[in-house]
C-alpha cells in the first residue's frame, strides 16, 4: 500500500484537519480529533477504529518501535498519511506533539444505550465546563473501574481535543454517555440507580452512606455546584469533610475521593 | 495617604514586577507574587502581609464591595499602587485578570521549622514538576486539615505564580517548607512521623494500612514516582487500587484519595 505524503503546510487537507477543534464541525462529522501514541494505543486496545491517521516520524521518539501504532490503526481500515514536520505542526494542537495525530470517531452514547453490569458504578458530570476537569474524571473513572461516565447538560462534548488530551485516552476506554439533567435521572430511576448526590451543604459524610450497589454520583460545577433540579432529584446528598480556609476542593478531586470511597466500600462489604 | 496612580505600561515598576516571574529574582528577593481578590483575601485572613498592592478599578468585579482588601493590606503596611488598565494588564499573569495584584513574602520554611501538632498529618510531594499539581495538593491539603506540605527535591518553587494560582492561595494558608528528600526523611525519623510512601508497586492498599498517628504521606512525580531512596527509607508502601486501562492516576488524584482515607480513619478510630 502507498503511503501519501504531504509536505507543505498549506495543503487543503490539514485544513479539515483543524477545523475538528470546533464543536460544530465535531459534531456535523461524527469525528474528532486524537493526538499521541499512548493515547492512540489505549484507544485501539479498547477498539477505537481510526478513520485517518496521520505521522510524522522526524517527531517521533522511536520511530521503529512506535510503528506497532502505525500497523494496528491500518489493519481496522485507517488511512496512514505521512506529514513533514511543518504540515504536522500545523495540525497538532497540544505541546510536545510526538508525531501521531488520528481521526477518530466520536463517542458518547445517551445512557439509555450504555451496557452495564448488575451493580452498577456511575459517575454523573453535571455542567461541567473545563475540559481539563472532564478528562481527569476519565482518568480516574478508568482507574476506579467506573462503569459509565454522563454528561448531564455539558458545556463541553466528549470529542473536545482537549477533554481527549487531558483524559490520556480513557475517553476511549470508559464508557460514556450525554443527556439533559432530566433525562440523565429519569433513567437512573428506571435502571433502579441510587444517585448520591455531592453537595458542601448536605449533613452526611460520603463515608457515612452506603455506596454499594447499583450507584451514580453525581458532582456539579465546581463554581456553583449540582443544580437544584438535580439535587433534588437525588437520593441521598453528602458532603466530604473539610476544615481548610479556602473551603473549596476542585471537582475532579471532590469525584476522586467519593468514587475511591465506594471502591474501598464494595470490596470491603 | 495619596495613593500613587501609575497609566503608563512602560513605567520602570512595572518590570521589576514581571521580573518576579523569574524563580532566581523571586529567591533573591524572598517575594512572590499574589493575583486575584479571593487569593488575596484568603492570603490576609491567613496574616500574610502584603509589601505592595496594585490595584486596577476598572477591572474589578465590584471596587466598592471589595475596598476590604485594599484597606486591609494597607492596614499591614502595603503601599497600594493604582495602575491604569493598560498597565495593569502588563503585569497580570494570569486569564480574567480581576484588578488585584500584590508582592508577598515568599513562604517555604525548613521542616525543622515546621509547628506541628501532636499527631501531624503530612503530605510530602517529592520531585513534583508542574505548578497545577502542587496547587491542586494544597486545595486539597487544606481542605482535609492537613498540617504542612514538605516539597522535597522540588522542581518548582512555592513561589511560582501559577503555584500560588493554582493553589487558590492556600499555599498561604497551609504551612509549607522545602527540603531535600533525605532532609526530609531524616526529619521525619526526628519527629517520629511514619512515612507512607504511595507507589504502584506496592503489594497493601492504602485502605488496609492504618493512617492514624503522626503520618505523613509520600507522593512522586507523576512519570516516575517516588525516588528509590524516599521508597526505600519509608515505612510502609501502599498502592491505590486500579483496575482500569490506563492505569494512571495524576499524582494530586492520588494525594486526595490517600489523604482522604486517613481523614476517614481519623475521624472513625
Amino acid at each position: 500500500m502507498t503511503e501519501q505524503t504531504i509536505t507543505s503546510a498549506a495543503n487543503p487537507r490539514l485544513k479539515t484537519l483543524v477545523a475538528l477543534r470546533r464543536r460544530r464541525r465535531r459534531e456535523q462529522e461524527g469525528r474528532t480529533l486524537l493526538e499521541g501514541y499512548d493515547e492512540l494505543a489505549l484507544a485501539l486496545a479498547a477498539g477505537v477504529r481510526p478513520v485517518e491517521l496521520y505521522t510524522c516520524p522526524e517527531l517521533m521518539a522511536d520511530p521503529h518501535a512506535q510503528d506497532d501504532v502505525v500497523r494496528r490503526s491500518r489493519d481496522v481500515g485507517a488511512q496512514v498519511v505521512r506529514l513533514g514536520r511543518a504540515a504536522f505542526e500545523k495540525v497538532a494542537y497540544r505541546e510536545g506533539a510526538d508525531g501521531f495525530l488520528a481521526v477518530v470517531p466520536s463517542v458518547g452514547a445517551t445512557p439509555r444505550e450504555l451496557v452495564l453490569p448488575a451493580d452498577p458504578l456511575v459517575l454523573i458530570a453535571e455542567g461541567v465546563e473545563k475540559p481539563g476537569n472532564l478528562g481527569a474524571m476519565l482518568r480516574t473513572a478508568d482507574a476506579a473501574g467506573v462503569d459509565a461516565v454522563v454528561a448531564a447538560d455539558p458545556v463541553t462534548d466528549w470529542g473536545n481535543p482537549n477533554v481527549v488530551r487531558s483524559s490520556k485516552g480513557t475517553v476511549f476506554s470508559v464508557p460514556v454517555a450525554t443527556a439533559t439533567t432530566a433525562e440523565t435521572i429519569g433513567w437512573a430511576r428506571e435502571r433502579g440507580i441510587r444517585v448520591v448526590a455531592a453537595t458542601p451543604a448536605a449533613t452526611e459524610l460520603h463515608t457515612d452512606v452506603d455506596l454499594t450497589g447499583p450507584v451514580a454520583i453525581a458532582v456539579g460545577t465546581e463554581k456553583e455546584g449540582l443544580t437544584d433540579e438535580a439535587l433534588g432529584a437525588a437520593d441521598v446528598r453528602v458532603r466530604i469533610p473539610m476544615t481548610g480556609k479556602a473551603n473549596s476542593l476542585n471537582v475532579a478531586t471532590s469525584a476522586a475521593i467519593i468514587l475511591y470511597e465506594a471502591v474501598r466500600q464494595r470490596r470491603t462489604r
